[in-house]
């Protein structure tokens, strides 16, 4: 039985949230770039602060940790903690041929874990409020991998 | 040829391999939370100094690095150097059918190696021990898509 | 249609163009390893300091942050923001049937950028330089998720 290809509806929900979380990653980048450059700190290898486009004023505090640029990285750190593991998982999850309506629950739900814990981390929110939507997004990965591990080992 | 499903034994070695891996990145991601709150100390961001049910008593000395939490975190991202390049190496090598006694090898050697380098960094054993398990894990990765390599450009 | 596999043209790019891009964030770890025996410096942990094979001659500096040994940390972050992204939108691609030609450009092109991108970051090129192949890799991964989303949600 093939399973992995977009005929497959729960395949197809596993490539419109692996490729939106996959988005969110990359813009993260983006993130961390408009923020270094519109602040003008935050550089993070010593010849950054070679005059340049990039930097028209260089100076050596540029290469000291400034919360605003790094919040984004610290925000990207925390999707590379997470992302990824929800990829292979959902694959995984894919492969063992699920209902349709608990992968648009896990996989939707995941997204959505996601997106909210980037507004309440760009929004500086209480600790517990990150923490919630964290949680959410890590108890989706462990389900989908514990639920493959139940079939595969049975 | 279809060998990216459960009814290939290679692939339910994969599926086996990649859940428990999958499970250990995510978990690692708890023993952080957990050492966080029990050490009352490693916090990541400034509006984490909050008051609430997570800090019942904030002080600035929180957001210093603590090895106890800054250890898990340096698992994790040794987890994030090496996971998620098996994973992806993983699914290409079933892809290219070899004999399921090799993935077994392989696959639940991984598995081992990266348990084995937990115990290691958790328990502080020496650079040597730590870096045997490393070794082993990243040879693994390494051997597998330098096969795939060789099938796919020969 | 079973797209996942080796008799289908556009998933060879993707194990070759995959299967480079996890040997070169595999190598990463052993340029870092390569840096901190050859310049006795950059550990990461304060079991490291004992006296072993790896250490004969220990001293509390090596734990500082040495600029040599970091590049390569901070390359492999680098990657590790990209490559796992990569692997996943590609294998995403596949499944989408594109053009095979596109598919080449496209994949072989990341790995180009990422390859160009570990010499201007090794090398101490200017930011510019190193921005120009992390744009190229960036862009491409995200016009593969962004092409699959197009077809999944039409």
């Amino acid at each position: 039985m093939n399973l992995l290809n977009m005929e497959n509806p729960v395949f197809e929900v596993y490539a419109i949230a692996g490729s939106i979380v996959v988005l969110k990653v990359m813009l993260q980048g983006w993130m961390t770039v408009y923020r270094m450059l519109s602040s003008n700190s935050g550089l993070a290898s010593p010849e950054d602060l070679q005059k340049g486009l990039i930097n028209k004023d260089p100076s050596p505090e540029q290469l000291e940790v400034n919360d605003y640029v790094d919040r984004s990285r610290r925000m990207h750190r925390n999707d590379l903690e997470n992302i990824p593991a929800f990829l292979a998982a959902g694959l995984l999850f894919v492969a063992v041929d699920p209902a349709l309506w608990l992968a648009q629950v896990l996989m939707y739900g995941f997204v959505m874990a996601r997106l909210a814990h980037f507004v309440a981390y760009a929004t500086k929110r209480s600790h517990e409020t990150r923490a919630t939507f964290y949680t959410i997004g890590s108890m989706i990965v462990i389900y989908m991998v514990v639920h493959v591990l139940w079939l595969a080992l049975s």
